[in-house]
């Protein structure tokens, strides 16, 4: 079957079709990669296979994107020792730069020519089902797809792909609760080519179940029993078990319906773009106005093992800030939260109806020419900090005094566990004050006030 | 009677009494003035008087502040042309920079060195009763202060005049609405010295009645009923039918006599120094916040003969602008006038309590699920130029709407009759959407942004 194209599409794979020289150096590595481990285990006598996973081995990787997966299979003896797998890694790339990660074991990230190689102990298992940690089950998820997509179809899981990230849902991690690359592939074969995924998932209403192998036979309640909170449930094909859609939220899973909708009525590149929004805080007033002051923002500097963790941390303030709010009576019209790497802190945002600080109400004094009030209120007003006094046409005295309100308790009882500090302003006074965040933080920012996506301008 | 005085006081003093050099040049451009005009006078067979007036004759001139005044005393004959007197002026300073002024008749100014003298045609009349213009009486307004100050005066009147000076409200002109020099002179005649003009202000309370020749023989009632809108009447000596104080507003009063008690309660150079605001529109919106957005900001564009004119024009539309929001139901905290002479252009501020100008309310609309609604109020909002639309955590589609107010008419109502163009803004708006004001507008938008004056902080 063919897939049927529009000039935009076709335009935007002609961009992300791996190049003949990238496709080269992904061999080249691969090769090097592969020698070097085998050579080594070789050496210290282990009967281990050296295999290619991920994007890469299943010819479904973006131009410019190129990252390798090489996935080490141990037999059933290591099953208790596979922690150990790093050290003979480390020991086959001595003379290059390595970085150590974590996944179902510690695992090696090394750096040849320019590219990084993920080098993953798993387990050799005759199945999905006999894995035991997500990694075993890799081997399969490959294989499965390899068998699936003709050349044809992995351009249509570069579109797919692409248009995922354009509009800011691709990836699984928390941060984003988006779509894995695994899962776009399963959508390409379900499905048949990337327009068809758009007009299926343009009528989608959750929960969606998608059973591409029919293990749960057409059994649909059985399925939502199973995956009772997800709003996307896609079957793995090599394990029933799993939910390959878990991580997507009901947010992400909306704005990609509706993506896909207003794409479907007028394609164009935009969708394919992911927007660079700007970093520079005047630029967040100048679109924010006067909202900026009904944007309250506060900053917990947290101490967490992994970026994952530290998104869940944000998202669980941000929750917890936004039902504390509510109860005591704000009117919460947009929440959001930020983990910063860089900075280990947690930012959550929240655009209320009120104005969430102190806020300057008009006081009247007496006339200035009554000495001794006047001189008293005057007093008064430079001791309370508020703003003026200041004389009015008929020589009364007037001052602007701050009115206090309890959202600044309310931040500090919505603190996470981990918080060692909390900072709380509206984003205005954090511009103007001139909050040292991070640019990607304040890209955060720009998005969380303008609201609408770049796609849909 | 020696007058005393703080150790501020004599430290402002030091700065303000003209140098022996300044003295110097004083008299070496005035002779050079006087001998110009005699000659021309001479030549042409006029019998008029050249003469010094003004602060320089008077000895009460500050350092720094050198201005020559320079009458031509008319036989009465010349009633009815003194219009032409500036042709002979101008005869006289051919060779020179010279500007042609109005006051009761054209005038000149010239440029000699580099102290700009002005030379006014006057009347000789044989007392202030029977001048006809305010110019007539000058010569008599002189005669009376000499008589009456010595050198240890005149420096009190020095300290009061940079007093007002600092404090913003010297000079008679509609832009200040204050104390004019020969004013500041009056009321050292009066009570002595700067110290008592101070404690006397301190306990001021309008209507108040100065008349040191006591040509009312202290008939209040009579000099309240002929005065009756000033809150100071200050007799003129030498002419009884006039206030020398008419220029002075009750907003001017009032902050005269509300610096005067902190003064006398804590004595500061600060009084003595006009404060120098920013001109920077970012530094306003850092001191604004928020508040930025409530203060409206109209600019009409005017074509007016003179500053005064213009002052005048810009206080009539700020007052008309008030009473149309009031009777509209807006709460208006604080407002001024500013007219920027270089544009030719009226500012009126008004910072009311609620958001003058369109502001975004949060508007639910229905799931991104249902597919033909969703579409719906997703087109909506993009034609009404909503802010977003967005998708919750829910799936439910969100946008802020502007909802509309009328100070945009109410500013087009208020307009003079002089304006060629009418723009309206919040004060948050025309900062961040790039107005182009003068800086001397900047200033005054800082200031009134501030409301406290500098000199009581």
């Amino acid at each position: 079957m063919k897939c049927p194209r529009s000039r935009v599409e076709e335009e935007v794979l002609n961009k992300i079709r791996p190049k003949p020289w990238e496709l080269e150096k992904a061999n080249r590595v691969w090769s090097f990669v592969r020698e070097r481990l085998e050579d080594t285990l070789a050496a210290k006598g282990i009967n281990a296979e050296v295999t290619l996973q991920g994007s890469v081995a299943k010819g479904t990787w973006l131009s410019g994107d190129l990252d390798i997966d090489v996935f080490v299979l141990f037999d059933r003896e290591w099953r208790a020792k596979l922690n150990e797998a790093k050290e003979i890694f480390r020991e086959a790339f001595r003379d290059l730069p390595v970085e150590e990660r974590y996944a179902a074991h510690p695992y090696i990230r090394v750096l040849v020519e320019d590219v990084w190689v993920d080098v993953v102990p798993a387990l050799r298992v005759r199945s999905g089902l006999e894995a035991e940690t997500a990694v075993d089950r890799t081997p399969f998820h490959t294989k499965y797809i390899l068998e699936r997509l003709d050349d044809e179809k992995r351009d249509e899981v570069r579109l797919l792909k692409k248009f995922l990230k354009g509009i800011g849902v691709y990836g699984a991690e928390v941060a984003v609760q988006g779509f894995s690359g695994y899962l776009a592939e399963l959508l390409i074969v379900a499905f048949g080519c990337f327009r068809n995924v758009l007009e299926k998932a343009a009528r989608w209403k959750p929960p969606v179940v998608i059973d591409i192998e029919g293990h749960y036979g057409g059994v649909v309640d059985a399925v939502l029993e199973k995956f009772r909170d997800s709003p996307l449930i896609v079957i793995d094909p090599v394990d029933p078990r799993r939910n390959v859609a878990a991580a997507v939220s009901v947010k992400s899973l909306a704005w990609f319906v509706l993506a896909a909708r207003e794409y479907l009525r007028q394609p164009s590149i935009k969708f394919f773009e992911p927007p660079s929004y700007p970093s520079e805080p005047h630029e967040i007033l100048s679109v924010a106005g006067p909202r900026a002051w009904k944007i309250l923002v506060v900053r917990y500097d947290v101490n967490v093992r992994s970026p994952d963790v530290g998104w869940g941390v944000a998202r669980a303030a941000a929750r917890r800030l936004v039902s504390l709010l509510e109860e005591r009576g704000y009117y919460v019209i947009d929440r959001d939260a930020f983990y910063c790497e860089q900075g280990r802190y947690v930012l959550v945002a929240v655009e209320v109806l009120e104005h969430p600080l102190p806020q300057p109400l008009p006081h009247r004094g007496p006339e200035v020419w009554l000495e001794e009030r006047a001189s008293r209120f005057v007093q008064k007003s430079l001791e309370r900090g508020d703003i003026g006094p200041w004389v009015d046409e008929k020589g009364v005295l007037w001052s602007l005094r701050w009115i206090r309100v309890v959202v600044e308790d309310i931040a500090v009882r919505a603190k996470p566990r981990e918080t060692k500090m909390v900072t709380i302003a509206t984003l205005g006074d954090a511009i103007l004050g001139g909050w040292n965040l991070c640019p990607e933080a304040w890209r955060w920012l720009y998005r969380f006030t303008v609201k609408r996506p770049a796609w849909l301008a």
